[in-house]
């Protein structure tokens, strides 16, 4: 199956955009799945489509600027699903842990100023040749507290985002859901909830049970296909829904009855999906969004 | 850092193999890490370079002849550490369990045959098309209790690899030590064991707990180190020890804490080891294990 459908060679989108229809409305698009869009670009794609979100990464915000990327979603009807992202809170310098910290708090800033509640946290991987994977752990956990105390009150809660295994070394010490809620529930749940993205969870023998316990932490459900053979770059292996082998609709029930009721966000970090025309990647999207994710 | 030292490039290898040198009695060299060696080539190259014991893998056994290739180890002085591999239990139609089930029984036997008390098993992944996860683990569980009969008095254990979630799709649906626990502690301690791989339960928040658990279980401890940039080749992403993020000091001390005092093997499948010479291969095996595993 090809990560992206050719428009051409199959009838047209099986599915109308109406506006208020229920499974598009609950479907964000994140940013990262059409990288080759600007902010317009991309707002008014999601927007004409009938999606009701948009999920955001904070360098293309800055650069079109906050207050600005804040109005143009809210004159175009959307909602900004999730911020992505800070974190990589793993330095063991003193200074790289500064600004680590000091970036952290602005980020928490600007998902005020864009009107999302949640910043998605990648919390980092080891530091250049160290191998103490507890303490890097145990420094994470510290600065979650420190930045806590700045987003207080913010009305931004830090969603820490367990990834694979696979990014363990160089991305995210936070491996397992399980390992997330434990420091999630050292803070109230306006302060600290946790992404589910069926990519980084979906092997797990635990996780029916911990998406259960994770209840109204669920900040943002999150989906992707876990593809074989792996693609050579591992940053971008993730596939299109209905490429591989995760049962979404499986990991929705677990969320749904979790209590999760929000967006359902698509992040896809792939080499053919980025080479693809964006508007095409938003309509294969949408199709397989309600083929195997939400729709009937 | 080069996977493979270039002797010419470095001083004489810095350990002299000595007979009874206890680090090097220790270490197994899994027939995978040299797999140009024939077994000849293969257990001489062990024997010379002062080894305890070769790890063993079905096919080039099958080929030479099993009771003479445990003619061949024994005559040598080694032994045969662990026997490679047997699993893939997870098909779903009742064929495809059967051929499984009678090609595991055969490699039940051919443990026997070889000396070795340990048969690993690589449980398989998801059948082609399958989405059904708890199905397929389900499946490995049932099999696994099918075999422990055929292996009842055989004097050998079925030993349970958990496999990185990197290869829950494709390989081994089991996925964490926790989960390899929870099914071999339905049987005998005789009957399963579990095969701790610091390359696939190296990132696990859990480690420590379930190494601690698994005690006397244990039947193989094997190291190979987890690279980053992570190789295009999934399957061939194993790193020589020193050359990842891996600390294995760390977890030799859980296995050894644990009650675990048998041999260490080295598995590693990495196409740069693979393409250099053997003897080459084993010498900086045999460094890297004093430097990184069980040297001073």
């Amino acid at each position: 199956m090809s990560a992206v459908d050719v428009p051409s060679g199959l009838p047209a989108t099986r599915r109308t955009p109406l506006p208020g229809d229920p499974v598009l409305e609950r479907l964000s698009l994140n940013q990262k799945t059409t990288p080759s869009w600007d902010l317009p670009s991309l707002v008014e794609g999601c927007a004409r489509a009938g999606l009701g979100w948009v999920g955001l990464w904070r360098e293309p915000v800055q650069e079109y600027g906050v207050e600005r990327a804040a109005r143009l979603v809210a004159e175009a009807g959307l909602q900004v699903s999730t911020l992505c992202r800070r974190g990589f809170l793993t330095s063991s310098d003193a200074e790289g842990r500064r600004r680590a910290l000091d970036d952290n708090r602005r980020a928490v800033d600007e998902a005020a100023a864009l009107g999302t509640p949640y910043l998605v946290m990648v919390v980092g991987g080891l530091p250049e040749g160290d191998r103490d994977l507890a303490g890097a752990r145990e420094r994470v956990a510290s600065a979650i507290g420190e930045l806590v105390e700045h987003a207080r009150g913010s009305g931004v809660q830090l969603s820490l985002e367990p990834m694979h295994p696979i990014f363990c070394a160089d991305r995210g010490v936070l491996s397992t859901l399980g390992q997330a809620l434990d420091l999630a529930e050292q803070f109230s749940t306006a302060e600290v909830g946790v992404t589910v993205d069926t990519f980084h969870v979906w092997w797990d023998p635990e996780v029916e049970a911990q998406v259960a316990r994770a209840g109204e932490r669920i900040s943002s459900f999150q989906v992707c296909d876990w593809i074989t053979p792996l693609p050579p770059d591992a940053l971008l292996s993730r596939g299109m829904m209905g490429d591989g082998h995760i049962d979404f609709r499986h990991h929705l029930r677990l969320v749904t009855e979790a209590g999760y009721t929000g967006p359902i966000e698509v992040e896809i970090f792939n080499a053919q999906v980025w080479a693809a025309d964006p508007a095409a990647v938003l309509a294969t999207t949408a199709r397989r969004f309600a083929e195997h994710v939400l729709g009937e």
